[in-house]
């Protein structure tokens, strides 16, 4: 066994500053460790006290019996790491430590974090600032959490790990409450040594555990994230993750054009759709997602049967599915006649949906009956049931009846429970149907099975075809050498020419035929027409004249007279889009935004991690392209052309390789616009920024 | 007393079907009336039983010892009209009828409702396929619904109109068993006469009540409903209401251009506005706000200061309070100091927000403390609350030391209890401190109090100076007739000349200046473009020849060929914008939307409905346009000119009033584009549409 595997189930534990007293915080851990029946050796350590709990006390670590598995320390900050020392040189698995004052409070605190670690040599930590473990499969409680004053807890497959200690107990006594039952429960906090990552993993391997639920406040260290995540996924074990400073990032505290666009709160959207985790959108998800996903039955469409004995809510539940995409069609004819046949009443409306049984619905054979056809009709891919208060006073023969039925199929089955019933939505759920308070909760519940059955990992682009890019300078390259470096990863530009003078000017626009654009070329203006350096819908006869004009302007405004101009011909008919990249501690994205200042007032961007080796597969950079909120322009909207989507993907890819090879030398990269021409026709960089060191 | 004042607060009840079996529907009225201690007269109605619950049971109505104020029918819909027809003629106020199988279920049940209606002559009903209504205050309970088998509910200040009768129950339970108190309860079901305006109308003079909430499926008399919401508004007495059917109107069935853009459930959005009722985005948050608001406490801005004994929570709530506008600033100077003198030990972080007390936090004088500092600070409008595992131990200690604080302020002051602890939040909620399991309802129920404080009635237009329309045709006029109407009510137009011939345009153009914009003249074609009907930048050199050119493009598409032409000067420089009209069962309304294609596919349009009288006010005009989500590209975003936003709302209401005074003569109008110019420079029709009959 590993220190991972022994600190989850440790045979022996010292909870080392121990008091006698439960009512205390140092007082609960072997409290609760006595009254959830843990079945291993107890070491309780604390010098003044000669026994605890009928348990005999030990005066040090050094003392103690035998070596343990564990150590909870629950000693200061300004103490632990003595006692992490005595552990560590005792040869224990891991310590435990739930004192605050580390880095969390300055300074000092650092510097207390850093003096941990050094005590611990090589044993693993848990915390500091943790309030510990619970592992409910096997009756071990290694925490301080208050909400293990509660004397019972459904055991059950979803395993937690939370970064913060009073949402571990928040999670575990609200769980408890609604019959969810959980597997392991580990508040990482300041993660001095183990974290999130590592628990993903264990987790994993865990075989009573079969889905992860995951509060984050931030992600440490990405890659093994990203590492431990894919693990999870291609395990089918589906990760949940609610992660908070959501707000913050809405802020955008700009700092270059698509910085400001690609909130640091988006990079971990970026993060968890590419790992597979499904992302809950508010802290009641973390647990009604899971509690969906342990049950192990599999959502294959949007299609679901409300059956209902009471109206209002059958069309509460209606409505929310419907604004989530779901669908509630009336039965098929087949269904609707096996229905019919059931009922009894005159005024049950069961070929409808919600199918309503009215209180008929209450027989528990007329349920047992519509369910099944329910659950054997092709038109319907889950079933959600609602109770109402007649159901709630014979909550035990409505939930039997239930349960009866799920092994003829393996569809979602939920509950919706419309009055205030908790019992009664408590036993749905631990016989095996899901049951939720809010219609929104049904509506988050089938998403995030719907979302974890269509997964699937993404592609990514084989080790790229080396490009040479030794002969690059350092700094900001000028707008043709950026486009240069564009080509040579394989994203076409507009046609263009360098030029001085107006005479070289004329020549080029005869060139290039048509109308040109003539722009300044400069690496250090990037906002080339916010100076008057562009000018556009020019001809060979007007663009001499205007270039002594421009240079002219940009001179009076920025102080330097421009000494090289761009000619490029006019790209029309295409869609406008920006492709860049933006980094931060969580990584380097690949960025696709619409273009028009219209999208740009509605952020319409997406962005993809850059996969940890190579660049972005085909599939993926189409994907970023269909999740843009203007996609239908890209997609023949209103008579208009379709563009070249092809064409786009392999852009996305090509600059994502350039990206990659790059690497840290890339301060800075954006093609802005790109134009993306009809069907056929390709795109073209018509302008863009490279910054290299 | 009125008759509906007698229907809420009878001396005296019939219950006509009454069984003696208190477990049967038919017998739980009687069973509740004594259950929750009616203090009038009972009198069940059945001629099959002597007594009922130790009641003198009647053979019929007309045997009754007194007329009762109210009967309840519990008779089926074949023999429910019968009672109702006794009732009526023994003189009673009003029928609560249950039966279901009335409209809701074909033609035959529209039949009976029709029926029912007959028979009740004068006399009022509530429903058929009501639940009932409750009357908290007076300890009146009319209703079989089976949350009244609880035995004791919370008194309050809330009343609650529900269409679903379902919905009443599952509000009476889930009120009661978070200590939220209610006035009023009532089922208004089918509506066959008192409906939800009636009722709004009642708890307005109902003392008990100061909050109302809605659960609405269908306003079926829209100018009851505004009249009754704005004596609410007008009486401070906030509405809020959930209507369901959200995802109905999602799926866009197209009839027009803007009908499709303005589907029926925003024009919901704009009664809800413009009548002050506030619009709960969950059912949850139709128990959330209102339990906030029967504080009667005021939220004057957007500062809120988070105390917390539990670092992850407090978070939690603060992210969600940042994710709708809401601001969690540290504490001023001031404040800081003297939360520090409160401090205890050394790991606490006072001077932050959330401001995290730590487990000190737990003793009841640093808790008041820490409340009376942060109520006295000019730097914040609300207290939030968390409530910890630790808190949850002793919540009536907490519970009172908050209250104690509530006097010194009358700022909001609301809970989170983040572990699983119903009884302490509904403590907190009963010493007036609202509590909330989710992070979500403390947002929505601080934004549902902002908007309550912030609401001032819209203000209409005086009726405006009328506009002579006699000599108007029937039909489609074409966009050359639709501009000078338009012009008629004082929406400036482009200028424009009307042409037939090639001479003709040439002349108009040169006379116009400039480019123009050639267009066929049709009453008929409303998509010229679709049918080359339109060409622009056209010089008059260019003009003459291209008329020809697009007569016979015309001509080849539509099989017409058209024999008159529009030379309209180009209008440039201004924001494209589309001002139309949306018509549906719950009135008209105006509709402002961005245009061009990427706006349109955001969907970024708004809309008010006419006042009652009248055109619109300027400020609900302005308002539109500020609700834009592109209102930026109107304000100057980006360097952009700011437009000409008080000649945009001058149009506004000019159409308005447009659309007012032709009232149903009016079956279409929409200007699109008009076109909103810098500062100063005014707004020009360019385009539109009217149809009229």
């Amino acid at each position: 066994m590993n220190a991972i595997a022994r600190l989850l189930k440790p045979r022996s534990v010292a909870v080392i500053g121990a008091s006698a007293d439960p009512a205390k915080t140092a007082g609960r851990p072997v409290s609760y460790l006595l009254k959830h029946d843990f079945g291993g050796a107890i070491y309780p350590v604390n010098p003044k006290v000669p026994q605890i709990g009928g348990l005999a006390c030990y005066p040090d670590v050094a003392s103690l019996p035998e070596t343990p598995d564990v150590g909870i320390v629950l000693l200061g900050a300004e103490r632990a790491h003595l006692a992490v020392r005595e552990l560590a040189q005792r040869g224990a698995a891991a310590a435990i430590v739930l004192a605050s004052g580390y880095t969390e409070t300055g300074e000092q605190g650092a510097r207390r974090q850093q003096e941990l670690m050094e005590a611990a040599g090589a044993m693993r930590i848990l915390g500091p600032n943790t309030i510990g473990l619970v592992n409910l499969t096997d009756n071990i409680v290694l925490s301080a959490s208050g909400a293990l004053e509660m004397d019972d807890f459904p055991k059950g497959a979803i395993g937690v790990v939370s970064q913060s200690g009073g949402i571990l107990g928040s999670l575990l006594s609200r769980a408890a409450a609604r019959g969810i039952g959980l597997s392991k429960l580990v508040s990482t906090s300041n993660e001095v040594d183990l974290e999130l990552a590592d628990f993903i993993d264990a987790l994993v391997d865990d075989e009573a555990t079969r889905v992860i639920a995951l509060y984050v406040e931030a992600v440490r260290d990405p890659g093994k994230f990203r590492t431990a995540a894919l693990k999870a996924a291609r395990a089918g074990k589906p990760i949940v993750a609610f992660k908070i400073g959501r707000s913050e990032a809405g802020a955008k505290a700009a700092v270059s054009h698509t910085g400001a666009l690609a909130g640091t709160d988006r990079m971990y959207d970026a993060l968890f759709r590419q790992t597979g985790v499904i992302r809950a959108q508010s802290f009641s998800d973390l647990l009604d997602i899971p509690a969906a996903l342990a049950t192990g039955r599999r959502l294959r469409g949007h299609r679901v049967a409300v059956l209902t004995s009471t109206g209002g809510a059958g069309t509460l539940v209606s409505d929310s599915l419907g604004m989530s995409g779901f669908e509630t069609p009336a039965p098929d004819a087949e269904t609707a006649a096996a229905l019919r046949a059931l009922q009894t009443g005159d005024h049950a409306a069961l070929d409808r949906n919600p199918i309503d049984v009215t209180l008929a619905g209450l027989q528990p054979d007329l349920l047992r009956g519509a369910i099944k056809a329910l659950l054997a009709s092709p038109g319907y891919d889950a079933l959600a049931i609602i109770v109402g208060s007649s159901g709630v006073a014979m909550p035990e023969l409505m939930a039997h009846a239930i349960r009866d039925c799920l092994p003829l199929s393996d569809k979602p089955v939920i509950a919706y429970v419309s009055p205030h019933a908790p019992e009664a939505a408590s036993l749905l759920t631990r016989v095996g149907v899901p049951a939720f308070a809010a219609a929104e909760s049904c509506t988050a519940a089938l998403d995030g099975m719907l979302r974890a059955a269509r997964w699937s990992e993404p592609l990514t682009q084989e080790a790229p075809p080396s490009v040479s890019v030794d002969s690059l300078p350092s700094g900001s390259l000028d707008e043709a050498q950026a486009k240069q470096l564009f080509t040579r990863f394989g994203v076409r530009s507009a046609r263009e020419i360098v030029v001085r003078t107006p005479e070289e000017a004329r020549r080029a626009a005869q060139t290039l035929g048509g109308r040109v654009v003539l722009k300044i070329l400069s690496g250090e203006i990037t906002h080339k027409s916010d100076v008057g350096g562009v000018a556009i819908n020019l001809t060979p006869e007007l663009i001499g004249p205007r270039l002594g004009a421009m240079a002219d302007e940009v001179e009076t405004r920025t102080g330097v007279r421009p000494q090289g101009f761009l000619v490029q011909e006019m790209v029309s008919g295409g869609t406008e889009l920006i492709l860049g990249m933006h980094r931060d501690p969580l990584g380097t994205a690949i960025l696709l935004g619409m273009g028009g200042i219209t999208a740009e007032l509605f952020n319409d961007t997406t962005m993809r991690l850059l996969p940890l080796q190579g660049g972005l597969g085909r599939e993926e950079a189409l994907g970023m392209a269909r999740e843009l909120k203007t996609w239908p322009l890209l997609d023949g909207f209103r008579g208009r052309p379709k563009a070249d989507v092809d064409a786009l993907a392999e852009a996305i890819v090509a600059f994502s390789r350039m990206v990659a090879q790059l690497g840290d030398r890339l301060v800075e990269a954006e093609i802005n616009p790109v134009f993306v021409l009809p069907e056929g026709q390709g795109v073209r960089a018509a302008d863009g920024v490279v910054v290299l060191r």
